[in-house]
Formats: structure tokens, C-alpha cells, sequence
């Protein structure tokens, strides 16, 4: 992939105005064409006057100038958090078992139903903040820590991100956290994923793509 | 589960004090013992003091004092925005082609790889809104629209949702939107998500927790 970067980049010279119309349609089944798409359309635009103008306990968030390729320029603003993002971390019990957990959501007042997650402490790993996690929030650790994915939540307007983490032989160890009450773990059967999606108090994003893909790497294992 | 709830209710008036430690696990697959669980350890805290903090262009941060039913006190921050949420739209070329976009994202400075989405506009219904997105977006609209799901981003300091739509029997049919830049529209295949979540450009949460969830519907159609 790398080499066929170098000669799109080489290709790129003598491409110029490819645009025809408003929208466009790459199939990514066309490696050398996407290739070329990539090179012409995503172009980064320029950003300047970046500050923060909005400044919390929890919170920053900051403006910028945006100014495109085509000549368009926008103000944009941003949530950028301090730190080095979150994880999110899927406890198997077995193969099929996941622990989850109730947890008070201050965001929709209401108990949400979701995976083990926390802020990476200065200094942590996201392996170690994953495993302290648990062991805080569930109860557990974990012998096996395997990275799944970074995702984002909002990249529009967020710049943080979180490490998906998948725990496995897990050991009782506890510890105490900052949560405000006890937790309530509950466990649930990834055989049943495609029901459990549905369940109303599970609304999170992350981890219902982090439970999906959880199970896919179980299963190939 | 209305029933189930009214006996658990009234069960609950013999029950006392049934936490005997930090963690509990409560099996989901045991209904009523679920039921008392929640009966217990769900009771929502009471919220007060809730003010606007800061408040910008883009977002509106709240505090407010949360009191939880163990006595203990803390203060959340939260984003509040206004309106009636967000729509994200799985357009399904045909039942394996979803057309994804790669769209300038303010919050990582990149290109990210991701499915239509859009504010929900005054009046809209998610479906109508998720008609209109695709038409400004891809340059197609749907004859058929199907919701899938409401999500949440971080229900623990965001108090935002988004509503999953899938679009079928797609049919050309464009609008301006307000797009800084034309959209690079590209195909994908749901035979092929195993992989595609693990492509680096795509790293938002809530569309690759929606193309596993449109994939389970199409393949149950």
C-alpha cells in the first residue's frame, strides 16, 4: 500500500481538475482509482486562529478557521479534551459471556446499560487503564488484553478518542474507583447479540460496535 | 414486562438491604431476579441546580448538583444541545453496496470514512430528515425508510441522540446542502465488513455499530 501510494503521489502531477461534477461516485473496488480520488479530493484544509474559547472543569472547546481546497473558508468548533482519550473494554467471562454494567448517565439522566469504560491516566497504557477499569468497575481483571479498534464518537466536533479493548481469562480482583455508588454488572451472551442490540437501555455506540466486534474475533480465534 | 414490573413493584415493599457487597452480577437470563435488581439499585438521582455554563456558537455546556439515593453528592457537567437530535442513514445501493462518504471532520483534523448523518430540522421527522441528508449528501433519495435504532455518543456527559435509519430502493435525486465541499461518495460491501471495520479511515462508532445492525436486518428481510 505504501508503494502504491509513492506512485499515485508520482501520478498526481500530471492529474490535475478530475472533478466533473458535485458528487462523485469511487468504488473502492478500484484500488488504483480510489487511489487517484484520494490523492485529487482529500486535501486538508488550512486551519488557523485556533483557540479555546470556552473552558470548564470537564470541558474545552475550541475555534478555528477552516479554509477547504476549493477556496471555502467556515468556522468551526471543536471539543479537545487534555489527555490521551478513553477505553472501552469488552470482560469475557467465556466465549459467550460478557459482563456489562448499569451505570448512571448524567447525559440522559437515565441508567445506561454499556461495556466498562474510563479516562487512560497520565502515565497508563491502554492496557493498563483497561485493566484497572475492570478491576474497579466490575470486579475483575484480566490475563489477556487484546487492542481492537480506536474509534471516535463525533469527529465532526470531537477530537477525542477511545481504545476498544477486548479483556479474556479474567481473574476476581477489585479495587476502588471514583464511581459515585456501586455498579450493577450484569452478564449477557454475545449468542445473543442480535437480540440484546435492540434492548432499550443499550443505546451507546461504542459499545454495541465494540460487541460486534468482540465476537467476530472470538469466533476466529 | 408492564405486568412483570407492577409484581416486582409490589414485591419490592418486602425487600430490604439485599446488597451484600461492592459488585453485584445479576444473570439477565433470570428475569425476576433481574427485575428486583433494578427494582433495588435503579433509582435515579436527584438533580438540581442545573444552570448553563458556557454557551458558543456550536454547543451549550450544563452543570447541575447530582444527589445519588446512597447519599453521595457530586457535580456533573454535561452538553446539552438544542434540538431534536441527529439522523445517520445506512443507503443500501443494493442489498450488499452501502454508499459511505468521506467527509472533512473538524474534531480530527481528517478525512474520515462514515455514513450520511445530519442535524434533525425543525418540523422533520428522523425518516424525512434522513431523506433529506441523503439527497444533499450522496445525490440519491430512498423510497424505502426504515428506522433502526436511537443511539447515544456518551450518554455520560452528552445528552444528544442518534437516530439509525436505513435507506432502500434508492432512486437519483440531488440538492444543495451546506457542505463547505462536494462529498467523495464511495461504495462498500456489508459481505466485506469483517475487514472494512478494521480500515483506518473509519473510525466513528455509530456507523460501524449501524452497518452491523443493517447487515442483521437485510439479511432477516
Amino acid at each position: 500500500m505504501i508503494s502504491l501510494n509513492l506512485v499515485l503521489a508520482g501520478l498526481r502531477l500530471g492529474l490535475k481538475n478530475r472533478q466533473v461534477g458535485e458528487k462523485w461516485v469511487a468504488d473502492d473496488c478500484s484500488y488504483l482509482c480510489k487511489g487517484l480520488y484520494n490523492v485529487d479530493m482529500r486535501k486538508k484544509p488550512i486551519l488557523s486562529n485556533i483557540k479555546n474559547i470556552a473552558t470548564t472543569q470537564f470541558f474545552n472547546i475550541q475555534s478555528m478557521d477552516v479554509a477547504f481546497s476549493n477556496g471555502e473558508k467556515r468556522q468551526y468548533e471543536r471539543l479537545k479534551p487534555d489527555g490521551d482519550g478513553a477505553v472501552l473494554v469488552v470482560p469475557m467471562l467465556d466465549d459467550d459471556t460478557v459482563l456489562m454494567i448499569y451505570e448512571y448517565s448524567g447525559g440522559t439522566h437515565r441508567y445506561e446499560l454499556a461495556l466498562t469504560k474510563g479516562k487512560i491516566d497520565a502515565g497508563e497504557s491502554p492496557l493498563e487503564a483497561a485493566n484497572r477499569e475492570l478491576i474497579e468497575e466490575i470486579g475483575y481483571g484480566a490475563k489477556k488484553l487484546s487492542f481492537v479498534k480506536t474509534m471516535t464518537l463525533a469527529p465532526g466536533y470531537q477530537s477525542n478518542f477511545t481504545h476498544i479493548v477486548l479483556a479474556q481469562d479474567l481473574y476476581e480482583d477489585s479495587a476502588q474507583g471514583d464511581e459515585p455508588e456501586p455498579l450493577e454488572v450484569v452478564k449477557h451472551k454475545l449468542s445473543d447479540l442480535e437480540e440484546l442490540v435492540y434492548n432499550q437501555d443499550l443505546t451507546e455506540a461504542r459499545t454495541i460496535a465494540a460487541l460486534y466486534m468482540a465476537k467476530e474475533i472470538i469466533k476466529n480465534q
